[in-house]
């Protein structure tokens, strides 16, 4: 019988499994907003962000999904009368496009099949024209569990379009994957904290850049709620323009002395081993949806070889264990499923969903 | 010394005051958004806020601050050559305009003094030149503690105008002060749960008319993240069109099921008998800044007609006894402070508290 009072474990690729003593930190009594003590846990935990995410320039704490900041980097950083590139490798990088659409603005699509990457020289070929004011990324692709080489793609952007403004999902990608956001000359990207920070859903960083923000002060018409000129304001009271999600917030900074705690590289290689064990898992029982060189560190999307019934797999593991992992996304449902590895999930927890998985479908 | 982890005893009209067990809700564990608990827990919640706000309407759950609902009503159900008639009585009243300005819509404001209430007549002359497709309206400001007679707006309106559009920001009112939204024929009512359900913020309730909703889908340009014909599709399956906040979620669950058990007609009279005592004791002590009867039932905002020092006052009662409450908004700082009383605060929380303002300022 469902019970959401007692919900499996999660292994699904987000919201992905939320530790007790991290869910506790949500249970703290709340601060007023304009107060100093909210000031205070503002202050530290976007200065621990900074540093996480190698930027020295502007982060921001926004109580809402990321896909909140799909719809504010397009209002606020591409202009009525401009176009973005949209660069789609599957439902969420296509999702983006859609959203920058719903803004009314102009959208050429470059499309890739899912499962492919987007790879620089793509990218280049559609900028040569000289017409885009901005490009979407999706660094790493939720629904085919692809990493596209968003490094490599920076390093092209920055060398030959240096005045197209790059805008990166970095949904998936945060903490799980290497982010040197001053370095890689990134203008806006963000993630939500139900993926590798590891926390329940509700809140999303944005890391955006000086120049987009100066871009930001000239665009009409964007809006109160992800206006970033007023972020940018409130930010610099340590402040958000809106009343936060403070319990979040709360989550965020426990978790991000953790990860100092830890080291960055040393939490980037953690999410490596994960992602390797899954894959020598999927390589040897059924197979990988996309190219290995792509695959992500943060979940695989494993491709249904032999024809499993996944939804029902799913389901047997719930009775037994109560314990989920993710069927494929979309129209690549039954095709692949998604197992996560991000966040506080183990080497463990993953063999021990891995020997279940062995166990119901052998 | 400052510590975010300690922080004081909440009397600011929000966030307010959020009792241990409504803070554990918060703790438990999490839920995949797509999944059966989820849906279970959502279509629960949904359901007994239909009944407290009694409408049978559309009840959805945004992962926002009441401040994006603003925009969405603007953006969602008045269309770009449209004018929305802004009526302004406070600090909040005046932000909603800057906002619909700020969506690139015509906006014609309704100003009186702050302090003062916007009345059926005042509204009634505006909307006599037919040019208005939508009217703003702020139930209960809480920078200045006034109701407005938001009852009697809405019958004059039904009556003379039955096609403008009502949008009403409930943020300090809702469950606090008595909603009929339907019998009320509004169009648009939100609130933050930071307010009246007493929990801490980082999630708003917004009530949408199936009229404003046929609208909207005729309204170019909505964007996404506050797209209200979106949000009606996620519903049907009870679901929201992004990854919700699910830790307030079930926070707001609990407080619902508490306040049907309780019986909101209990409810409101429990806000009004609070409203009575501190009104009572500022008329004694000091005086009301807005006329007694649209004195709001669930804060107070109290004249300082003997010159107190407020900042001070509050500062002394944060370092004695740990709490707090809260100087005047904006211009009205030290000309008058507030006192919250909705959600769960008591009578003899507020007792303490007053008698704590005594010993300070006598």
């Amino acid at each position: 019988m469902t019970d959401w009072k007692n919900p499996p474990r999660l292994f699904i690729p987000g919201p992905v499994l939320v530790k007790d003593d991290v869910l506790k930190q949500l249970a703290r009594p709340t601060l007023g907003h304009r107060g100093k003590e909210y000031a205070q846990l503002h202050a530290e935990t976007v200065d621990m962000l900074k540093k996480l995410l190698f930027t020295g320039q502007n982060v921001f704490i926004s109580t809402s999904s990321a896909s909140g900041i799909w719809e504010a980097a397009i209002r606020n950083c591409v202009a009525p009368d401009e176009t973005v590139l949209c660069t789609m490798c599957g439902a969420f990088s296509d999702k983006w496009a859609s959203v920058a659409k719903s803004c009314g603005r102009n959208v050429e699509e470059l499309k890739v099949e899912w499962g492919r990457a987007v790879t620089p020289e793509l990218i280049d070929e559609k900028l040569a024209s000289g017409k885009y004011a901005a490009v979407t990324i999706v660094y790493n692709e939720t629904s085919t569990g692809l990493t596209n080489p968003a490094y490599d793609i920076s390093k092209m952007m920055r060398e030959k379009y240096p005045d197209v403004l790059v805008f990166v999902d970095a949904v998936s990608a945060m903490i799980g994957l290497p982010m040197h956001f001053d370095e890689l000359g990134w203008d806006v990207a963000f993630a939500s904290v139900q993926k590798a920070f590891a926390i329940p859903p509700g809140l999303a960083v944005a890391v955006v850049s000086d120049r987009a923000l100066e871009k930001a002060a000239n665009v009409p018409n964007r809006g109160y709620y992800f206006d970033f000129v007023k972020w940018a304001k409130s930010a610099e009271k340590s402040q958000t323009l809106v009343t936060p999600n403070i319990p979040h917030i709360m989550a965020l900074n426990y978790q991000c002395h953790k990860l100092i705690d830890e080291g960055i590289e040393n939490v980037w290689n953690r999410h490596k081993q994960m992602g390797e064990l899954v894959r020598g898992w999927a390589k040897e029982k059924l197979g990988l949806f996309c190219e290995e060189k792509y695959a992500s560190n943060t979940l695989t999307a494993v491709k249904n070889t032999r024809g499993i019934n996944i939804a029902e797999t799913i389901k047997a593991l719930q009775e037994k264990h109560n314990t989920i992992f993710g069927n494929g996304y979309g129209k690549l449902k039954e095709q692949t499923f998604r197992i996560a590895h991000m966040g506080d999930i183990t080497l463990d927890d993953l063999k021990e969903l891995l020997a279940w998985i062995d166990e119901e479908t052998s």
